[in-house]
């Protein structure tokens, strides 16, 4: 099939480009010893786990227990549940995976790691815990060393669940290289503090789990660092762009759609808004538009409504017509991809493969 | 099932205020004698489209084909399909569909209304055509009275299709009352040009569809108007609040999350953000937040990560507990249901009917 024959909107992946995104930052961990282990919300998609795996991950991460099952159901046996789970229910259906997959949790309270034991207790399975740790995101996480340590001892005593670590998302340098830098300093200082804390009390942190798309090629900046959880960098979106850390010939996913309307002058009309693209924002930019036309960048996605793109197109010289099909690299990829019960996969204009998005949706 | 067993996230809708809100509208508008077409997009769930045609609805509106392929595979068979369908893929399965099922299309150029034509006359169909007119939102829609008769005269001039009357969305009425009368007289200067021309034109609109939940209780003042086509007026919303068109008592639905982390202080994290709630934003207040906690308006729902929302717990006297539940009003119904794959209707507290969203992410 070739991409003329799809209809619209459509989320495209440059096969091509993935592969290449896929295999440099595989490249990077394996230069500085660092496992990877990708954030699959990202795409959501059981095959492009695999294909990471393929690529020397050594497992991956999930944030819903839903995603944790589509993938386990497919054969993947080592996943990260990098979220608090606090209720019973959550708890129980990961026990229920521990039995053939390798479960690992963050968390931050005693209240989750209770929850979790008593679980994998009643199941007779075993869950590895990491301490998430707040180093400057403000998010989640325990706010300083000695929290740290009375979580660690309180998992250390806790039945059929042991303390493997720590873990940390550095959430607010979603930022330029220069800016990154500045950040850095203090969230070593916090890592530094933490795992001597812990080495102190005897407790030492055999996995450090950090890392983002942003941060990805300096995760070994990050002190004592073991893994890393970079979730976008298959794809990367126009909020990298904007933090400066891809390139435009770096983004493998964009959003075809078609011109449905041109009858306000100054304006196109085409058929994606937010429930195509998520409403999220151009976060490391100034802030404004919905989305990069790549092959006209005078014009900009300027607003959306639920179902309708409005393009600004007063200051193109391009006359766009009704019927006609752009190509948008979308502001944030994950949220984008997680609109869409299918992605095309494409080799120039060749669709290659289509997948389903198989956790679409999985928000318990 | 009560509610407490419910996980979370979970889409809640109060049947109670349901069902008063539905009464009230479909009062509303058999006094005025107006035709209500509620639009589906807000639900699509069939279940409840089904019951706005027993409260007197005389068909439905959707924006997407899949919704109307959805919606007429459960019997509904009036559908005016509310956006400019240009692809012949599209074209043709409304033509699949017009073989047992009434479809109007609204559109703003001749470009539509040949493909349509065209795949209607192959089908061996008919379409009723509404000429949508920009009435100052800016989106789409014939921009004067002179494109609205050059359009109904193309489309009177072709095939299996006829000009059946005119289509307007006062989508640049989110705003409170008082703002909206200084609205209301250009909209009705515009439509008295366009109504008055077409009837010189020998053309009369015999459909004047206008409308939306915000501007729903004032549709008799619009010009001409003969049905209506709100969407939200069953759940209502936070920017339903802000327009001041809806009170907390009237909003049906409402997103029930966990709190899953209270590690930073002056924050509470829930188990729902962005891929949870959509990022849509407060248009009609000061455009900050992303929900309403009804139960401690002190708390704000300041931020959202993609699963993650961060409340601002600072000025509440509330302590959050990692493990308590909320229910938060969302800031836009329609793009928070289509996050979800399931609604829950209660009662009290009594989970008394479970809805899959049988059109959630029906893009094309």
């Amino acid at each position: 099939m070739d991409i003329d024959e799809l209809d619209t909107p459509a989320v495209i992946v440059d096969l091509d480009v993935m592969e290449k995104n896929l295999t440099r930052l595989a490249t990077y961990c394996r230069e500085h010893n660092l496992n990877l282990r990708p954030h699959t919300k990202t795409h959501k998609i059981p095959a492009l786990a695999c294909m990471q795996l393929e690529h020397g991950a050594i497992g991956i991460t999930v944030a819903k227990v839903g995603e944790a099952e589509v993938m386990a159901a497919c054969g993947i046996n080592d996943i990260l549940v990098a979220y608090p789970i606090v209720t019973p229910e959550k708890a129980l259906r990961l026990a229920a995976l521990a039995e053939r997959t390798q479960i690992s949790i963050s968390l931050d309270s005693t209240e989750a790691a209770e929850v979790l034991s008593k679980r994998a207790r009643e199941q007779g399975v075993n869950f590895s815990l990491l301490v998430e740790v707040d180093i400057g995101f403000h998010r989640c996480g325990v706010s300083d060393e000695k929290a740290a340590v009375t979580l660690a001892k309180t998992i250390a005593n806790l039945k059929n669940v042991h303390f493997s670590g720590i873990m940390f998302y550095p959430g607010h340098m979603l930022v330029k290289p220069e800016s990154q830098s500045a950040l850095l300093r203090p969230v070593n200082e916090s890592l530094d503090r933490t795992l001597s804390a812990l080495d102190r009390a005897g407790l030492s942190a055999r996995v450090v789990s950090g890392g983002s798309t942003p941060t990805a090629y300096r995760s070994r900046e990050f002190h004592g660092v073991t893994e890393v959880r970079p979730g976008m960098y298959l794809f990367n979106d126009r909020n990298m762009l904007g933090a400066e850390v891809a390139r435009v010939s770096d983004c493998a996913l964009s959003v075809l759609v078609t011109v449905v309307s041109n009858a306000v002058s100054g304006r196109a009309i085409i058929d994606g808004g937010s429930k195509t693209f998520s409403s999220d924002r151009f976060l490391s930019g100034d802030g404004t538009g919905f989305g990069l036309i790549e092959e006209d960048p005078q014009t900009t996605f300027e607003a959306m409504s639920e179902e309708h793109g409005h393009l600004n197109v007063s200051r193109s010289e391009r006359r766009y017509r009704i019927g006609e099909r752009i190509r948008i690299i979308p502001n944030h990829v994950c949220t984008t991809v997680n609109m869409h019960h299918q992605v095309y996969g494409v080799r120039g204009n060749r669709v290659e493969v289509v997948w389903e998005v198989a956790a679409q949706g999985k928000l318990q």
